[in-house]
């Protein structure tokens, strides 16, 4: 882990938390977001416009990447920092996600899990030591381990083998992993039992990783769930190591999740509804299809500094999107993925300040459309 | 007309002139090419990414416009200018050439024509006057006044007819244009016989327009033709008047054009293919999609100075293509009118020193693809 480093600067296992993650490509400050560059591109975007926006870390996808335009490829290019144009810190997750909601006929045994490749049907076998030699070739910095991953509901003899596989898989990922030049993250899955979960974050930590992901949540269960599964997951994570909740990126879950103890996220949420015409704004999200907007001169999201809202209305917004213009989503995804690393900078301002509760009750105050 | 001058800096009626159209939005040095912003937007790009490839001048389409968002909403909006944020001039086409290629139900008079909108099936009458009217509420700086254009091939009569309306529409356009405020051009129309030609330039020459287009070429018509009638034509022209090729957009057919007498020229093509994949480059088209591109970690285009060349290879844009992200198009796009706008420059350079003929014998001697 040369290099690398989690420093944290306020807060405890729970409760709003500062930090820096050095990394040999930069330090990420957190709380942060992370955007999701799947095909190693943040859709629509250049890897020049996601650090202007202000983002420090990007999330990248094994699955996608090992089958289009292939690990192999990617490493000899010189990595995927090269490959894309990105110099900062780029996370992979191992594709495990992937395989549970994207790839036909999957086969589970404790080797690993061979799917088809939705692409061409070809068979693949991923296993733990695979996924790990695949993010060793994309030559990323935060990598994670191989995991099952259940929808909800889920019932208890499920979540249980499933834990049961995640904490063998994670035991051979810890073997496996050379430990230097990447940084490998276990994953607390264990379902929406709140005993199953506790046993997952204590057998996670017994293996010591470098940091942990919080997985398996924001996947249809009820919000009172989430919250509570993730207090008690990070009651139970070493206070100085990272904490990673992943697929969570709407504003109000970011603000929650943080008061609870996570520092890193990740969710297509921003990018995805930017590309239908949904915009975050501090009121509350918006569809800039909206009638309302036909003649509205006033920036997208009025008080933010981003480069879209300096320069562009919502009136012409919206007439790209209803042309079906490319520079409709592109415009969208740049001032969703600002607005939260806005979000994110204010939050982080918040803890170093010591007013994070009574800010983020003015920040949800404001939102009048739900989310 | 205040604030527009044409300045011939070198040249005559025919072979390659130097010149510099003054607008009160800046210089357009030329020859140069539009690149075309349909409805108010270069296709994936910002104004701020067109202006820095170099293009000083874009067009935009009158029809487009008109039918969405609507003429008034962009007069509203402080005009088109104000609208899609771009600071330099405007050139509007009359959406003549639309309604005759994708509006249904035309219906030819000597007062109009009325079509029927693509978008919804409504009416609508557009007369000469109506069209200026339209131009005058987008707030283009130059302006094209409605013509009736033909496809390839023409009968003589079919075509003799579009060119006895098309200069009574000019006539009635000239009387009609207030005069200050935007440059009026004359479309010169004729077909495809060198005799109507004639007759079209001297009849709309003698309206005394503040610039001259050539239309109804590059439709299908054999090369030597084009070449032929647009010789022809730039020999009716005065000198010291602009004159633009409509829809001439591929980089030998540039040069010829440019060798010929024409100093302005707008296409879809580069913008067009682009979104297929396919690249400019000094060797010629090439598409990126290819095979051969896997792990071609070279620039799009060898030599190109553009921001794309200099960051992305060759194996990551047929990435970008394969996997379907509108990263692709949208940096395929900039790297064609940045080729386009390098080729205008060098043209200019070219001409400046008295070695345009040799320059361009070289630049197609290097093309080894077709165009």
């Amino acid at each position: 882990m040369n290099g690398f480093r989690f420093e944290l600067l306020s807060g405890e296992a729970i409760g709003p938390r500062l930090g820096r993650l050095h990394t040999p490509r930069g330090i990420v400050r957190t709380p942060a977001f992370m955007p999701v560059g799947t095909q190693a591109t943040v859709k629509g975007l250049t890897s020049e416009e996601v650090q202007q926006i202000g983002a420090e870390m990007i999330l990248a996808n094994t699955f996608h990447l090992y089958l289009r335009p292939g690990a192999d490829v990617i490493e000899r290019a010189g990595g995927l920092h090269r490959f894309m144009r990105w110099e900062g810190p780029i996370l992979t997750d191992s594709g495990g996600f992937q395989i549970f909601s994207l790839a036909r006929l999957r086969r589970l045994t404790d080797e690993g899990v061979t799917f088809r490749s939705p692409l061409d049907g070809a068979e693949h076998l991923f296993t733990p030591e695979r996924v790990l030699e695949i993010q060793r070739q994309l030559g990323s910095d935060l990598v994670m381990p191989l995991d099952v991953c259940l929808g909800y509901p889920a019932d208890d003899e499920k979540a249980k083998e499933a834990l049961r596989l995640t904490l063998q898989w994670a035991r051979r990922s810890r073997a496996h992993a050379a430990g230097d030049g990447q940084m490998l993250f276990g994953i607390v899955q264990g379902g929406f039992s709140p005993a199953l979960r506790r046993e997952a974050v204590a057998r996670t930590v017994e293996m010591a990783f470098d940091g942990y992901a919080i997985g398996g949540l924001s996947v249809g269960e009820p919000r009172e769930a989430t919250a509570q599964l993730v207090e008690q997951t990070c009651a139970g994570l070493p206070a100085d190591h990272p904490r990673y909740l992943m697929g969570v990126g709407a504003p109000p879950d970011l603000l929650d999740a943080v008061s609870l103890g996570v520092d890193l996220f990740d969710c297509v949420l921003p990018t995805r509804v930017a590309r239908t015409g949904t915009i975050f704004t501090r009121r509350g999200r918006v569809n800039v299809r909206n009638a309302a907007f036909r003649e509205d001169a006033g920036p997208p999201d009025e008080g933010c500094r981003c480069a879209v809202c300096i320069r562009y209305t919502r009136s012409y917004l919206r007439h790209l999107f209803n042309a079906d213009e490319m520079l409709g989503p592109r415009l969208a995804t740049y001032h969703n993925l600002s607005f939260l690393a806005q979000l994110m900078e204010d939050t982080r301002t918040a803890i170093a300040g010591n007013r994070f509760d009574a800010w983020r009750r003015e920040v949800l105050g404001a939102y009048v459309t739900p989310w």
